[in-house]
């Protein structure tokens, strides 16, 4: 096989599995790798330190580098040095998320008409093969839905308060503690890093072009203990979900909110930091991927897998064409009001007779039905916790039912309104 | 892209799906389908009758053809047609997964000596994408070990047996009727069909060739409702594993037969026709691939997706490298009685006292070690039923402690061995 030579910006979690994988790989070399701070003390075993510069620049302007591995993530200085390596012809693997859905339109244009290519397996489900099976043994499909769990923070946490029913506030210490979430964890639990991989996923398996900020992105902050057992109770598990889905009149429906997940599908059965994508299509049916979302060595097995194929067609006149994405089709997206959902709703309601009998009123004047109802004794304040989960029906009705509610004398509050998968 | 030409070999279940697939496309034209009986109605809206032939040597043998698919299974005239067609410099598309295990060398070779490549995704896990990801996005990896589901009619009987506690038999019967068992079961059920889909599965991704006659191949018929039964209340269930594993030696340990799954295994939860493999590698770790197994559309799916992969490298001098395996290196196969494994066993024994010290006495002379005994109460013959979990053990040891038990007074017969997945 040809060899060939990448320079490697970052060498956090992801740049040092990256070198640890290719030590002793004789055909692909690193010939550079750009660092924050050159004195800093790594976790890799006879590393040679003639490798580091502090100047990314070095690396993108490098007429010998064949392939620019970028792993610092974000958008600055990240994106600059992107632009100017493929101008400089270079091939691009990368396992930046947040880039790829804000800007990954104008980096994949300027790789097109420099003919080379941009990778981004890691940037999507770490270790999972998910990009490369949808554009290859999948290419005969028109896929029309992806329901995935692309957070391991969150699904970790959301695990962890199921399986010991503890509060959120209480598992994010501990996941803190552990490393498996981060200082500030905003990122993950309010879902951003989601909606980021869900928009770039989305944009290739729908093939048009996903608006990250026309997605709706809700995160796990609100889930309690209570909506954990409430909803095992009734046969369900909390995940964080990503989806995008062609609906009927062909627009493109995506998003990332809590979801109840049914036990009898299989995305309840993903625990802990695993992530899974679900891929719904035409030939194909159902088709599940599943492993670790993150992590050095599960990331650094895509990023590899990446500059091998680069490798095998760094020859060719026209590398990879089935992995050139192209942004000309834009979604036509869906706005979450214009949805259909199940819904669950957790009510605190006075513990006076015909309060269940107001709920469902108020519910079928905003055409809900509803499907089960479960009271849940008396709490303290001499008030009733009520459950219902609801047939499928409009997010503005369910939106303006829960003000109603909010409004009713009956109703001490809506303690959480989580959407249900069917 | 190119335009290519395919001629089809087999109009069953798969080709059907096939044909439908491709009716709409205009780069992928199908010149000729070979049939066994022209004159059959077939399932396919408005079907150019044109198109048929009952000589498949009028396709293999055809210069206007660039790709052959077959779809016929079995060994012959499958081979020999393959053969021909390779001679004649057409790139192989197949689902034949006995004539892959059994002249797979040979097979390969030729194709590698005529610079053309067969494609096989469909041979292995109907339509879950399994081969391409192996050989392209884990292309970084060593893979260590296989764990997989591979034939949907043994899952969907197992899976029967559980929910319904029902004996073998009356499911086997009501998947006949319903059309997911053949009407001689055979090759499902006696694990053949899994034993050539892991034999192929272990050459590609342990990268040295798994000889099919090596592999030890139990099947399902011997597992009882009580089995079934025993190993929920223990935390497991029964599946039929094709197994594929690097041993410390450096040997390869391959083979197919039931085995206990721990309830926190993925693979326990893989229920009815669903297929799924999970694989472990480093530095990936272990990832999961799931979806339909067989079926006409699933099938169709990973065929034209091998259809399409050689499209896009028709006018290469050297078309998908990575795809052509060499059987050079022969795998040192571990014969079955030099395994070691966890085992249940299922015992009926006098009731008397003192038998379950009996068995520990026989299972401990021969350095076997229980992990849990369960004694399940009197049966009518006043006996008691004895289930047994083993700690790791060998094989050859199991087999000595299960002829003495056997001859032991006090048992009145061994019901089941089952190997138990860690």
């Amino acid at each position: 096989m040809t060899k060939i030579n990448i320079g490697l910006i970052g060498l956090g979690t992801v740049g040092t599995g990256v070198v640890k994988v290719l030590k002793d790989n004789q055909d692909i070399c690193i010939k550079k790798i750009a660092v924050k701070n050159i004195n800093k003390k790594r976790n890799i075993d006879n590393l040679d330190t003639n490798l580091l510069t502090s100047d990314p620049y070095e690396i993108v302007e490098n007429p010998e580098i064949d392939v620019v591995v970028e792993v610092i993530g974000g958008t600055e200085p990240a994106f600059d040095l992107l632009k100017r390596a493929i101008k400089n012809k270079k091939h691009i693997v990368t396992a930046n998320k947040e880039l790829l859905a804000k800007n990954g339109e104008e980096l994949f244009n300027l790789a097109n008409e420099n003919n080379v290519v941009i990778l981004y397996e890691a940037a999507i489900a770490g270790g999972i093969p998910i990009i490369m099976p949808i554009k290859t043994t999948l290419a005969g499909n028109k896929i029309s839905k992806i329901a995935a769990i692309l957070n391991g923070t969150t699904n970790y946490i959301l695990t962890k308060m199921e399986e010991s029913n503890v509060s959120y506030a209480d598992v994010l210490e501990e996941a803190q503690k552990l490393g498996y979430a981060e200082a500030d964890p905003t990122g993950d639990v309010e879902g951003f890093d989601s909606a980021y991989k869900i928009a770039t996923l989305a944009t290739i398996a729908l093939n048009q072009k996903v608006d990250i900020n026309k997605i709706h992105t809700e995160g796990i902050t609100k889930i309690s203990a209570d909506d954990m057992k409430f909803a095992d109770e009734l046969g369900y598990k909390i995940k964080l979900i990503a989806l995008a889905e062609i609906t009927k009149e062909n627009k493109v429906d995506v998003r990332v909110h809590p979801m109840l997940v049914p036990d009898s599908n299989i995305l309840s059965t993903i625990n802990d930091v695993t992530n899974a994508v679900l891929v719904e299509g035409y030939p194909v049916g159902r088709v599940l991927f599943a492993g670790p979302g993150a992590g050095e060595m599960p990331t650094a097995s895509s990023v590899v897998g990446d500059i091998i194929a680069i490798q095998r067609n760094i020859d060719e006149k026209d590398p990879l064409p089935m992995m050139k994405c192209n942004h000309k089709i834009k979604a036509s997206q869906l706005d979450i009001l214009h949805t259909e959902n199940k819904y669950y709703i957790s009510i605190t309601a006075s513990n006076i007779p015909g309060v269940i009998g107001t709920i469902g009123e108020i519910c079928g004047r905003h055409h809900i039905n509803l499907a089960s109802v479960l009271q849940k004794g008396v709490c303290k304040e001499n008030s009733a916790q009520i459950v219902v989960i609801t047939e499928t029906c409009k997010e503005s009705d369910i939106q303006n039912a829960i003000t109603e509610l909010k409004n009713n004398n009956t109703i001490v509050r809506i303690n959480n309104l989580i959407r249900v998968m069917e």
